[in-house]
């Protein structure tokens, strides 16, 4: 059984697929409707809003697999802004000929996901291309959550003195999905950090202070999101090698392939730029909770060179991180 | 000078691409954050919240483009449940490859149709394949909108006896797209009608009273929108084949190739269902709206054959108006 054309109609095939494929994993309420749009009530309160679209290949990878990565990539971005992650949409391009059974082990993991972080899928919307004019599948999800009063993160928060935390280890979705492209060995233990990190946040936000901002480094990896506080603060960002958590599994593909795990991506990792006094006692929160065990203090802001990451190496030497310029690695979310 | 798999890598070339090409036509206080999220103020009530992918082909047709259709698309699905649209999010994915002239067109288009539908775009995200991996440029935008108090759509509302306007002519985009893709001829005077038709609503609810539930009959046409309504209310519904509002170029196509108007795709009409004594002074209101001006009462809801719908011929016969089934024209919207 595979997808076809009309699937994606608008007529009998497509409501058949929702019928039979979409609501019963999905069913809520709002999506129940079966109207164009989800009509919502939502708390008192300023909203995040996101968008993510996920071309990731292979669409199953040691750890997770598209569905589950499309779920928390946009989970992470809202709760990123302090927000609780309320509801996503979910758009899905299809490739005539995608067998339904992979349609169905992606929707399993998608409802999985989504009910594991805590969100409800409350509108959607489904193409189906000819066979040749997509990889077998597209996601896009979007989602909504709302801010409590009070909660404020940004870059514009950043100031010299501030203390860098990074909730775990860097580089293991995109080296896990670059061992998948290159089939480097199946003896290496590698796997996604793909993980929903709104109960970190939640958790840091109700018994912590001096969050200034939150971003999670995925695309670019550590290296891009530090460029982009810098730049957008103004400041001068200093890393410390020697504190970077990576794995013993990561650090040996990352030095196999000459690749510099800075610039991979991870999917369930949040950089954190904090206020010096409270940096220990936030630190002591992250590593109570699963998704920050391995949480560290990885380098501060500082005054000097503003809009320039640099970093001290292990050696003693101290050199400049600029943003990454050349792809990599493309299509790892 | 194209589109490179860098420009999806979440670095530099991103990066460019952000400052280059989208902030200078969407800028804006919630994107100019370049946060991975928006903080929005939302006025109180209930809010729409939906989503729609955009796969059409060609990318460029008479009426209207990819971009104008992405806008417009979910602007609609928003309005349609009587919300005012505030804010969009906009997911690109685009093929290695693509001129970046095709792009800047597109992007104009999109801003142009936002500025003119009275919406924001305040979040994105851009992906990029490789070559082959997809058909130039597909597009998801996400919405949500903002429903004042007292207003309650949706097909629970509708009752026999209910009259059924259009808002205009049918058929006018499916016939459009068929035409671009089999060179039927340039002298047949067809256009898309893409268009938003969130003024026309807001008005409809401002000056009247009787709308029991609106929706844009897109993909599948009035068939299929007409099939939705008559089974989630469980009624018949009985269309009047002598009152549908067809431009003589969209019959005089449908009658060469075969095809029912019915089941034809439509980007900028809606359907509404109202209370028969509340139709004459919806209709007048309607028809004094450019986006309405051709509005009529094609038919009624009736208690006889539930989850049925019917036509009066105008030959005086009467048949059944099933579902489509098969796709006639993938890749419409």
């Amino acid at each position: 059984m595979t997808i076809q054309l009309s699937h994606g109609s608008g007529g009998k095939l497509s409501a058949d697929l929702t019928r039979d494929l979409l609501l019963p994993r999905f069913a809520n309420a709002a999506l129940n409707q079966l109207e164009d749009q989800a009509v919502l009530s939502m708390p008192p309160g300023k909203i995040a809003f996101s968008t993510d679209s996920f071309v990731v290949s292979p669409l199953f990878f040691p750890g997770g697999d598209i569905g589950e990565l499309a779920v928390n990539g946009t989970v992470n971005d809202i709760a990123m802004s302090g927000a609780k992650p309320l509801y996503l949409s979910l758009g899905l391009i299809l490739e005539a000929g995608l067998a339904i059974a992979t349609l169905e082990r992606v929707l399993d993991s998608i409802a999985r996901a989504a009910k594991t972080a805590g969100v409800t899928i409350v509108t959607g919307d489904t193409k189906v291309v000819e066979r040749g004019n997509c990889d077998k599948l597209f996601i896009n999800t979007s989602g909504i959550g709302v801010i409590q009063a009070g909660i404020e993160l940004g870059v514009k928060n950043i100031r010299p003195g501030d203390k860098i935390i990074i909730s775990g280890t860097i580089g293991d979705h995109g080296i896990t999905i670059l061992n998948q492209r290159n089939k480097l060995g199946d003896n290496i233990s590698l796997k996604s950090d793909t993980a929903p990190l709104n109960g970190l946040i939640q958790t840091m936000l109700e018994t912590t202070r001096g969050i200034h901002t939150l971003r999670d480094p995925t695309r670019g990896g550590l290296a891009m999101t530090l460029n982009e506080f810098s730049q957008g603060a103004g400041v001068g960002i200093e890393l410390w090698e020697e504190n970077l958590p990576i794995t013993s599994q990561v650090a040996a593909s990352c030095e196999l392939l000459g690749i510099d795990p800075l610039y991979v991506a991870n999917e369930g990792k949040l950089v954190a730029i904090v206020a010096p006094d409270g940096a220990d006692s936030i630190l002591q929160t992250m590593r109570q909770h699963k998704y920050g065990k391995n949480a560290t203090i990885i380098g501060e802001v500082v005054p000097d060179h503003p809009a320039i990451v640099t970093i001290q190496t292990s050696l003693g030497g101290k050199r400049i991180v600029d943003m990454p310029v050349a792809e990599q690695l493309p299509r790892i979310c």
